[in-house]
Protein backbone atom coordinates (compact mmCIF):
# COMPACT_ATOMS: atom_id res chain seq x y z
CA UNK A 1 0.00 0.00 0.00
CA UNK A 2 1.78 3.21 -1.28
CA UNK A 3 0.69 5.24 1.86
CA UNK A 4 1.99 2.22 4.09
CA UNK A 5 5.26 2.49 2.59
CA UNK A 6 5.41 5.86 2.52
CA UNK A 7 5.26 6.56 6.43
CA UNK A 8 7.38 3.76 6.96
CA UNK A 9 9.84 5.54 4.68
CA UNK A 10 9.91 8.64 5.92
CA UNK A 11 13.21 9.68 7.75
CA UNK A 12 14.62 13.19 8.63
CA UNK A 13 16.37 15.00 6.33
CA UNK A 14 18.60 18.24 6.85
CA UNK A 15 20.74 17.97 3.40
CA UNK A 16 19.22 19.08 0.99
CA UNK A 17 20.14 20.18 -3.20
CA UNK A 18 20.89 22.91 -4.17
CA UNK A 19 17.39 23.66 -5.58
CA UNK A 20 14.38 25.65 -4.70
CA UNK A 21 11.27 23.67 -4.07
CA UNK A 22 9.06 25.10 -6.59
CA UNK A 23 5.98 27.56 -6.14
CA UNK A 24 3.36 24.81 -6.89
CA UNK A 25 4.57 21.97 -5.29
CA UNK A 26 5.07 24.37 -2.10
CA UNK A 27 1.30 25.32 -2.32
CA UNK A 28 0.22 21.28 -2.67
CA UNK A 29 2.05 20.55 0.50
CA UNK A 30 0.17 24.12 2.26
CA UNK A 31 -3.16 23.00 0.75
CA UNK A 32 -2.43 19.15 2.29
CA UNK A 33 -1.50 20.63 5.81
CA UNK A 34 -4.30 22.86 5.77
CA UNK A 35 -6.84 19.59 5.38
CA UNK A 36 -5.56 17.90 8.41
CA UNK A 37 -8.43 17.47 11.17
CA UNK A 38 -8.39 20.45 14.19
CA UNK A 39 -10.43 20.79 17.15
CA UNK A 40 -14.08 21.63 15.76
CA UNK A 41 -13.23 22.12 12.62
CA UNK A 42 -11.63 25.40 13.98
CA UNK A 43 -8.11 25.27 12.67
CA UNK A 44 -6.41 27.14 15.82
CA UNK A 45 -3.07 27.70 14.15
CA UNK A 46 -1.17 29.71 11.72
CA UNK A 47 1.44 28.85 9.16
CA UNK A 48 4.58 31.08 8.95
CA UNK A 49 6.43 30.44 5.20
CA UNK A 50 9.75 31.88 5.69
CA UNK A 51 11.55 33.01 2.43
CA UNK A 52 13.11 35.58 3.84
CA UNK A 53 17.29 34.56 4.02
CA UNK A 54 17.92 36.86 6.80
CA UNK A 55 15.52 35.36 8.89
CA UNK A 56 16.14 32.27 7.95
CA UNK A 57 19.51 33.20 8.97
CA UNK A 58 18.34 34.11 12.33
CA UNK A 59 16.57 30.99 13.14
CA UNK A 60 19.71 29.10 12.02
CA UNK A 61 21.20 31.22 14.58
CA UNK A 62 18.57 30.99 17.41
CA UNK A 63 17.48 27.67 16.72
CA UNK A 64 20.71 25.70 18.25
CA UNK A 65 23.37 27.04 15.47
CA UNK A 66 21.98 24.63 12.98
CA UNK A 67 23.40 25.80 9.61
CA UNK A 68 21.41 23.85 7.50
CA UNK A 69 18.61 26.05 8.31
CA UNK A 70 19.51 28.97 6.39
CA UNK A 71 19.83 27.31 3.32
CA UNK A 72 16.83 24.79 3.64
CA UNK A 73 14.55 25.64 0.29
CA UNK A 74 11.57 25.89 2.49
CA UNK A 75 10.79 26.78 6.33
CA UNK A 76 7.74 26.92 7.77
CA UNK A 77 6.64 27.49 11.34
CA UNK A 78 3.44 25.87 12.42
CA UNK A 79 1.88 28.70 15.78
CA UNK A 80 -0.70 27.08 18.18
CA UNK A 81 -3.25 30.40 17.11
CA UNK A 82 -6.22 30.92 19.22
CA UNK A 83 -5.61 35.19 19.03
CA UNK A 84 -8.11 35.04 15.91
CA UNK A 85 -10.64 33.13 17.16
CA UNK A 86 -10.26 35.03 20.52
CA UNK A 87 -10.68 38.23 19.14
CA UNK A 88 -14.38 37.30 17.23
CA UNK A 89 -15.85 35.76 20.52
CA UNK A 90 -14.66 38.60 22.83
CA UNK A 91 -16.81 40.50 20.32
CA UNK A 92 -19.70 38.59 20.30
CA UNK A 93 -19.40 37.59 24.00
CA UNK A 94 -18.27 40.54 26.23
CA UNK A 95 -15.91 39.83 29.26
CA UNK A 96 -15.51 36.40 28.34
CA UNK A 97 -12.90 34.20 29.32
CA UNK A 98 -9.46 34.59 28.49
CA UNK A 99 -7.72 31.91 26.75
CA UNK A 100 -6.18 29.63 29.41
CA UNK A 101 -4.38 26.15 29.60
CA UNK A 102 -6.61 23.90 27.66
CA UNK A 103 -6.44 26.08 24.88
CA UNK A 104 -3.04 26.16 24.65
CA UNK A 105 -2.87 22.81 24.60
CA UNK A 106 -5.79 21.94 21.93
CA UNK A 107 -3.94 24.87 19.50
CA UNK A 108 -0.89 23.24 19.82
CA UNK A 109 -2.27 19.73 19.18
CA UNK A 110 -4.04 21.23 15.52
CA UNK A 111 -0.90 22.55 14.97
CA UNK A 112 1.36 19.76 15.06
CA UNK A 113 -1.25 17.82 13.36
CA UNK A 114 -1.23 20.39 10.27
CA UNK A 115 2.59 20.12 10.42
CA UNK A 116 2.86 16.14 10.00
CA UNK A 117 0.04 16.29 7.22
CA UNK A 118 2.74 19.14 5.65
CA UNK A 119 5.78 16.31 6.92
CA UNK A 120 3.97 13.31 4.59
CA UNK A 121 2.76 15.23 1.50
CA UNK A 122 6.29 16.39 1.12
CA UNK A 123 7.45 13.19 1.44
CA UNK A 124 5.00 12.15 -1.34
CA UNK A 125 6.14 14.82 -3.31
CA UNK A 126 10.12 13.38 -2.96
CA UNK A 127 10.82 16.36 -0.49
CA UNK A 128 12.91 15.45 2.42
CA UNK A 129 11.71 17.03 6.03
CA UNK A 130 13.46 17.47 9.38
CA UNK A 131 11.54 19.07 12.72
CA UNK A 132 13.66 21.88 14.27
CA UNK A 133 11.93 21.55 18.11
CA UNK A 134 14.48 24.50 19.28
CA UNK A 135 12.24 26.38 17.65
CA UNK A 136 10.04 26.25 21.10
CA UNK A 137 13.50 27.56 23.07
CA UNK A 138 13.98 31.61 23.19
CA UNK A 139 10.60 32.00 23.47
CA UNK A 140 10.59 35.88 23.68
CA UNK A 141 12.94 36.18 20.93
CA UNK A 142 11.30 34.31 18.67
CA UNK A 143 7.79 35.90 19.64
CA UNK A 144 9.93 39.27 18.54
CA UNK A 145 11.34 37.73 15.18
CA UNK A 146 8.17 36.05 13.98
CA UNK A 147 5.91 39.00 15.57
CA UNK A 148 3.63 36.87 17.48
CA UNK A 149 0.98 38.32 19.08
CA UNK A 150 -0.15 37.26 22.30
CA UNK A 151 -2.33 33.62 22.10
CA UNK A 152 -0.10 32.64 19.09
CA UNK A 153 3.39 30.60 19.69
CA UNK A 154 5.41 28.53 17.73
CA UNK A 155 4.81 24.66 17.86
CA UNK A 156 7.10 22.89 15.25
CA UNK A 157 9.49 24.51 12.77
CA UNK A 158 10.30 22.33 10.02
CA UNK A 159 12.97 22.77 6.91
CA UNK A 160 12.17 20.94 3.79
CA UNK A 161 14.47 20.26 0.39
CA UNK A 162 14.95 17.67 -2.14
CA UNK A 163 17.51 15.00 -0.72
CA UNK A 164 20.81 14.85 -1.49
CA UNK A 165 21.59 11.12 -2.79
CA UNK A 166 23.63 10.79 0.10
CA UNK A 167 20.19 11.71 2.18
CA UNK A 168 18.61 9.00 0.10
CA UNK A 169 21.11 6.17 0.34
CA UNK A 170 21.30 6.67 4.24
CA UNK A 171 18.84 4.32 6.06
CA UNK A 172 16.10 5.01 8.77
CA UNK A 173 17.50 5.00 12.15
CA UNK A 174 15.28 2.04 13.64
CA UNK A 175 12.27 2.56 15.84
CA UNK A 176 11.37 0.74 18.65
CA UNK A 177 8.63 -2.63 18.29
CA UNK A 178 4.93 -1.92 18.30
CA UNK A 179 5.58 -4.56 21.16
CA UNK A 180 7.05 -2.09 23.36
CA UNK A 181 5.64 0.85 22.53
CA UNK A 182 1.75 -0.12 22.91
CA UNK A 183 0.05 -1.28 25.99
CA UNK A 184 -3.12 -3.16 26.39
CA UNK A 185 -5.65 -1.52 28.31
CA UNK A 186 -3.57 0.84 30.43
CA UNK A 187 -0.05 2.14 31.10
CA UNK A 188 2.40 -1.33 31.77
CA UNK A 189 5.04 -0.16 34.07
CA UNK A 190 6.81 -3.66 33.08
CA UNK A 191 7.11 -2.90 29.76
CA UNK A 192 8.26 1.11 30.85
CA UNK A 193 10.64 -0.57 32.98
CA UNK A 194 12.48 -2.63 30.25
CA UNK A 195 13.22 0.60 28.73
CA UNK A 196 17.20 -0.51 28.48
CA UNK A 197 16.73 -3.36 27.32
CA UNK A 198 14.53 -1.81 24.34
CA UNK A 199 17.83 0.49 23.50
CA UNK A 200 19.44 -2.19 23.50
CA UNK A 201 17.26 -4.38 20.94
CA UNK A 202 17.30 -1.05 19.06
CA UNK A 203 20.79 -0.65 19.02
CA UNK A 204 22.39 -3.56 19.17
CA UNK A 205 24.74 -2.07 22.04
CA UNK A 206 25.12 -3.70 25.81
CA UNK A 207 26.80 -3.82 29.01
CA UNK A 208 29.40 -1.40 29.55
CA UNK A 209 29.06 -0.34 25.49
CA UNK A 210 25.25 0.79 26.14
CA UNK A 211 26.12 1.91 29.42
CA UNK A 212 28.67 4.49 27.98
CA UNK A 213 26.33 5.30 25.26
CA UNK A 214 23.43 6.08 27.53
CA UNK A 215 25.64 8.82 29.93
CA UNK A 216 26.69 10.22 26.50
CA UNK A 217 23.19 10.47 25.06
CA UNK A 218 21.96 11.84 28.70
CA UNK A 219 24.94 15.12 28.56
CA UNK A 220 23.80 15.26 24.91
CA UNK A 221 19.71 15.29 24.81
CA UNK A 222 19.09 15.86 28.46
CA UNK A 223 21.43 17.27 31.22
CA UNK A 224 22.20 19.55 28.50
CA UNK A 225 22.16 23.71 27.88
CA UNK A 226 19.55 23.10 24.84
CA UNK A 227 17.26 20.97 26.83
CA UNK A 228 16.89 23.23 30.44
CA UNK A 229 16.49 26.37 27.91
CA UNK A 230 13.59 24.75 26.54
CA UNK A 231 11.84 24.67 29.80
CA UNK A 232 12.88 27.94 30.53
CA UNK A 233 11.50 29.22 27.07
CA UNK A 234 8.24 27.12 27.44
CA UNK A 235 7.30 28.50 30.95
CA UNK A 236 7.66 31.68 29.77
CA UNK A 237 5.14 30.88 26.92
CA UNK A 238 2.30 29.28 29.09
CA UNK A 239 2.91 31.97 31.61
CA UNK A 240 2.23 34.80 28.72
CA UNK A 241 -0.29 32.79 27.23
CA UNK A 242 -2.33 32.14 30.63
CA UNK A 243 -1.17 35.41 32.17
CA UNK A 244 -4.69 36.82 33.67
CA UNK A 245 -4.52 40.22 32.19
CA UNK A 246 -6.57 40.16 28.77
CA UNK A 247 -4.81 42.89 26.16
CA UNK B 1 -1.06 11.69 -5.95
CA UNK B 2 -2.50 9.36 -4.21
CA UNK B 3 -1.31 10.57 -1.25
CA UNK B 4 -2.38 14.12 -1.26
CA UNK B 5 -5.41 12.51 -2.83
CA UNK B 6 -5.53 10.68 0.89
CA UNK B 7 -4.61 13.56 2.97
CA UNK B 8 -7.58 15.54 1.31
CA UNK B 9 -10.04 13.20 1.76
CA UNK B 10 -9.54 12.61 5.13
CA UNK B 11 -12.01 13.73 7.20
CA UNK B 12 -13.40 12.92 11.12
CA UNK B 13 -15.77 9.82 11.29
CA UNK B 14 -17.57 8.98 14.31
CA UNK B 15 -19.90 6.47 12.98
CA UNK B 16 -18.55 3.22 12.02
CA UNK B 17 -19.91 0.18 10.20
CA UNK B 18 -20.55 -2.92 13.32
CA UNK B 19 -17.88 -4.94 11.88
CA UNK B 20 -14.16 -5.47 14.37
CA UNK B 21 -10.98 -4.10 12.93
CA UNK B 22 -8.72 -6.92 11.76
CA UNK B 23 -6.01 -7.39 14.18
CA UNK B 24 -3.41 -7.01 11.14
CA UNK B 25 -4.98 -3.98 9.68
CA UNK B 26 -4.49 -2.84 13.35
CA UNK B 27 -0.77 -3.72 13.04
CA UNK B 28 -0.07 -2.07 10.07
CA UNK B 29 -1.40 1.23 11.74
CA UNK B 30 0.14 0.90 15.36
CA UNK B 31 3.35 0.21 12.98
CA UNK B 32 2.71 3.46 10.63
CA UNK B 33 2.52 5.71 14.36
CA UNK B 34 5.58 4.51 15.34
CA UNK B 35 7.65 5.26 12.12
CA UNK B 36 6.88 9.00 12.86
CA UNK B 37 9.44 11.14 13.58
CA UNK B 38 10.44 12.16 17.46
CA UNK B 39 12.98 14.12 18.82
CA UNK B 40 16.26 12.96 18.64
CA UNK B 41 14.48 9.46 17.61
CA UNK B 42 13.46 9.52 21.33
CA UNK B 43 9.90 8.10 20.60
CA UNK B 44 8.82 9.93 23.98
CA UNK B 45 5.51 8.37 23.60
CA UNK B 46 2.97 5.56 24.79
CA UNK B 47 0.11 4.10 22.75
CA UNK B 48 -2.32 2.69 24.67
CA UNK B 49 -4.62 0.42 23.00
CA UNK B 50 -7.80 0.43 24.24
CA UNK B 51 -9.90 -2.94 24.17
CA UNK B 52 -12.06 -3.64 27.07
CA UNK B 53 -15.22 -2.49 26.51
CA UNK B 54 -15.67 -1.39 30.36
CA UNK B 55 -12.65 0.81 29.78
CA UNK B 56 -14.31 2.12 26.52
CA UNK B 57 -18.11 3.10 27.74
CA UNK B 58 -16.17 4.59 31.00
CA UNK B 59 -14.22 6.82 28.44
CA UNK B 60 -17.20 7.51 26.15
CA UNK B 61 -18.59 8.77 29.61
CA UNK B 62 -15.71 11.17 30.79
CA UNK B 63 -15.00 12.63 27.52
CA UNK B 64 -18.15 14.55 27.44
CA UNK B 65 -20.49 11.98 27.02
CA UNK B 66 -20.08 10.52 23.61
CA UNK B 67 -21.62 7.33 23.25
CA UNK B 68 -20.30 6.10 20.30
CA UNK B 69 -16.59 6.14 21.95
CA UNK B 70 -18.17 3.02 23.63
CA UNK B 71 -18.53 1.30 20.44
CA UNK B 72 -16.00 2.26 18.19
CA UNK B 73 -14.35 -0.88 17.40
CA UNK B 74 -10.40 0.73 17.79
CA UNK B 75 -9.57 3.21 20.30
CA UNK B 76 -5.91 4.54 20.50
CA UNK B 77 -4.87 6.80 23.15
CA UNK B 78 -1.96 8.84 22.81
CA UNK B 79 0.08 9.82 25.85
CA UNK B 80 3.09 11.62 26.36
CA UNK B 81 5.64 10.07 28.03
CA UNK B 82 9.03 10.88 29.42
CA UNK B 83 8.64 8.32 32.60
CA UNK B 84 10.50 5.93 30.44
CA UNK B 85 13.67 7.89 29.53
CA UNK B 86 13.54 9.41 32.83
CA UNK B 87 14.06 6.14 34.65
CA UNK B 88 16.81 5.50 32.85
CA UNK B 89 18.31 8.80 32.68
CA UNK B 90 18.30 9.09 36.73
CA UNK B 91 20.05 5.72 36.69
CA UNK B 92 23.19 7.15 34.55
CA UNK B 93 23.11 10.68 36.06
CA UNK B 94 22.36 10.52 39.66
CA UNK B 95 20.46 13.89 41.16
CA UNK B 96 19.63 14.99 37.47
CA UNK B 97 17.19 17.50 37.02
CA UNK B 98 13.25 16.26 37.20
CA UNK B 99 11.35 16.50 33.84
CA UNK B 100 10.64 19.60 33.64
CA UNK B 101 7.82 22.43 30.77
CA UNK B 102 9.93 21.87 27.88
CA UNK B 103 10.02 18.09 28.00
CA UNK B 104 6.11 17.93 28.45
CA UNK B 105 5.88 19.94 25.11
CA UNK B 106 8.22 18.11 23.52
CA UNK B 107 6.48 14.49 24.30
CA UNK B 108 2.94 15.67 23.84
CA UNK B 109 4.64 16.53 19.92
CA UNK B 110 6.12 13.50 19.85
CA UNK B 111 3.04 11.57 20.83
CA UNK B 112 0.54 13.86 18.09
CA UNK B 113 2.42 13.75 15.04
CA UNK B 114 2.56 9.87 16.02
CA UNK B 115 -1.24 10.21 16.33
CA UNK B 116 -1.56 11.83 12.66
CA UNK B 117 0.57 9.09 11.62
CA UNK B 118 -1.85 6.87 12.26
CA UNK B 119 -4.95 8.58 11.38
CA UNK B 120 -3.35 9.02 7.51
CA UNK B 121 -2.41 5.25 7.71
CA UNK B 122 -6.08 4.03 8.91
CA UNK B 123 -7.37 6.13 6.19
CA UNK B 124 -5.14 4.54 3.57
CA UNK B 125 -6.50 0.95 5.05
CA UNK B 126 -10.50 2.45 4.50
CA UNK B 127 -10.84 3.49 8.33
CA UNK B 128 -12.62 6.10 9.56
CA UNK B 129 -11.05 8.09 12.78
CA UNK B 130 -11.92 11.04 15.06
CA UNK B 131 -9.78 12.91 17.30
CA UNK B 132 -11.12 12.92 21.39
CA UNK B 133 -9.65 15.76 22.69
CA UNK B 134 -11.69 15.65 25.50
CA UNK B 135 -8.97 13.15 26.72
CA UNK B 136 -7.31 16.26 28.27
CA UNK B 137 -10.27 16.69 30.43
CA UNK B 138 -10.78 15.29 33.77
CA UNK B 139 -6.58 15.10 34.06
CA UNK B 140 -6.96 12.89 37.39
CA UNK B 141 -9.53 10.92 36.55
CA UNK B 142 -8.18 9.25 33.33
CA UNK B 143 -4.83 9.34 35.33
CA UNK B 144 -6.06 6.91 37.32
CA UNK B 145 -8.49 4.62 34.89
CA UNK B 146 -5.57 4.52 32.78
CA UNK B 147 -2.92 3.86 35.40
CA UNK B 148 -1.02 6.78 34.21
CA UNK B 149 2.47 7.40 36.28
CA UNK B 150 4.36 10.56 36.59
CA UNK B 151 5.67 11.95 33.42
CA UNK B 152 2.86 10.03 31.25
CA UNK B 153 -0.26 11.69 30.54
CA UNK B 154 -2.56 11.98 27.72
CA UNK B 155 -2.52 14.21 24.84
CA UNK B 156 -4.77 12.65 21.88
CA UNK B 157 -7.76 9.85 22.29
CA UNK B 158 -8.33 8.22 18.73
CA UNK B 159 -11.63 6.30 17.49
CA UNK B 160 -11.33 4.19 14.40
CA UNK B 161 -13.61 1.84 12.51
CA UNK B 162 -14.87 0.86 9.11
CA UNK B 163 -17.14 4.29 7.79
CA UNK B 164 -20.89 3.69 7.05
CA UNK B 165 -22.17 4.32 3.57
CA UNK B 166 -23.64 7.67 4.95
CA UNK B 167 -20.26 8.53 6.35
CA UNK B 168 -18.66 7.67 2.85
CA UNK B 169 -21.16 10.02 1.02
CA UNK B 170 -21.18 12.83 3.61
CA UNK B 171 -19.47 15.78 2.41
CA UNK B 172 -16.10 16.60 4.31
CA UNK B 173 -16.46 20.52 6.25
CA UNK B 174 -14.50 22.66 4.12
CA UNK B 175 -11.27 24.01 5.88
CA UNK B 176 -9.98 27.87 5.54
CA UNK B 177 -8.14 29.04 2.43
CA UNK B 178 -4.53 28.62 2.35
CA UNK B 179 -3.80 32.23 1.41
CA UNK B 180 -5.58 33.37 4.79
CA UNK B 181 -3.48 30.26 7.19
CA UNK B 182 0.16 31.16 5.38
CA UNK B 183 1.43 33.83 6.68
CA UNK B 184 4.65 35.10 5.47
CA UNK B 185 7.78 35.82 7.06
CA UNK B 186 6.07 36.57 10.30
CA UNK B 187 2.73 37.08 11.80
CA UNK B 188 0.30 39.09 9.62
CA UNK B 189 -2.37 40.77 11.61
CA UNK B 190 -4.45 42.27 9.18
CA UNK B 191 -4.98 38.18 7.79
CA UNK B 192 -5.60 37.52 11.41
CA UNK B 193 -8.16 40.43 12.37
CA UNK B 194 -9.64 39.00 8.80
CA UNK B 195 -11.49 35.93 10.79
CA UNK B 196 -14.80 37.12 10.00
CA UNK B 197 -14.36 37.29 6.45
CA UNK B 198 -12.91 33.97 6.38
CA UNK B 199 -15.72 32.56 8.08
CA UNK B 200 -18.23 34.10 5.78
CA UNK B 201 -16.12 33.16 2.70
CA UNK B 202 -16.05 29.23 4.75
CA UNK B 203 -19.05 28.82 5.71
CA UNK B 204 -21.43 31.22 3.18
CA UNK B 205 -22.89 33.31 6.02
CA UNK B 206 -23.05 36.45 6.17
CA UNK B 207 -24.72 39.54 8.06
CA UNK B 208 -26.71 38.47 11.34
CA UNK B 209 -27.08 35.21 10.15
CA UNK B 210 -23.01 34.79 11.07
CA UNK B 211 -23.36 36.43 13.89
CA UNK B 212 -26.16 34.74 15.16
CA UNK B 213 -24.20 31.64 14.02
CA UNK B 214 -21.15 32.95 16.24
CA UNK B 215 -22.69 33.67 19.09
CA UNK B 216 -23.66 29.97 19.07
CA UNK B 217 -20.61 28.63 18.04
CA UNK B 218 -18.84 30.86 21.12
CA UNK B 219 -21.24 29.41 23.39
CA UNK B 220 -20.29 25.89 22.62
CA UNK B 221 -16.98 25.70 22.13
CA UNK B 222 -15.79 28.45 24.14
CA UNK B 223 -18.14 30.01 27.22
CA UNK B 224 -18.49 25.87 27.86
CA UNK B 225 -18.19 23.78 30.45
CA UNK B 226 -16.21 21.19 28.33
CA UNK B 227 -13.60 24.03 27.67
CA UNK B 228 -13.35 25.71 31.20
CA UNK B 229 -13.22 21.65 31.96
CA UNK B 230 -9.93 21.38 29.41
CA UNK B 231 -8.43 24.41 30.83
CA UNK B 232 -8.45 22.89 34.62
CA UNK B 233 -7.40 19.51 33.74
CA UNK B 234 -4.81 20.82 31.53
CA UNK B 235 -3.34 23.20 34.22
CA UNK B 236 -3.69 20.07 36.58
CA UNK B 237 -1.36 18.19 33.96
CA UNK B 238 1.09 20.69 33.82
CA UNK B 239 1.45 21.26 37.66
CA UNK B 240 2.03 17.18 38.16
CA UNK B 241 4.45 17.20 35.70
CA UNK B 242 6.58 19.88 36.54
CA UNK B 243 5.98 20.04 40.51
CA UNK B 244 9.61 20.50 42.05
CA UNK B 245 9.81 16.78 44.37
CA UNK B 246 10.75 13.88 42.34
CA UNK B 247 8.81 10.91 43.25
Amino acid sequence: MEVLRQLHERKSVRVYEDRPVEQDVKRQILEAAIQAPSAGNMALYTILDITDPDMKAALAKSCDDQPFIATAPMVLIFCADYRRWFEVFRKVAEDTRAPDMGDLFLAQADALIAAQNAVVAAHGLGLGSCYIGDITERFEYHKELLGLPRYVVPAAMLCFGYPTAQQLRREKPPRFRVEDMVHENGYDLKKSDAMEDMLAERSGKSGEELQDWLRRFCGRKWDSAFSREMSRSCTAMVEAWCGKEIL
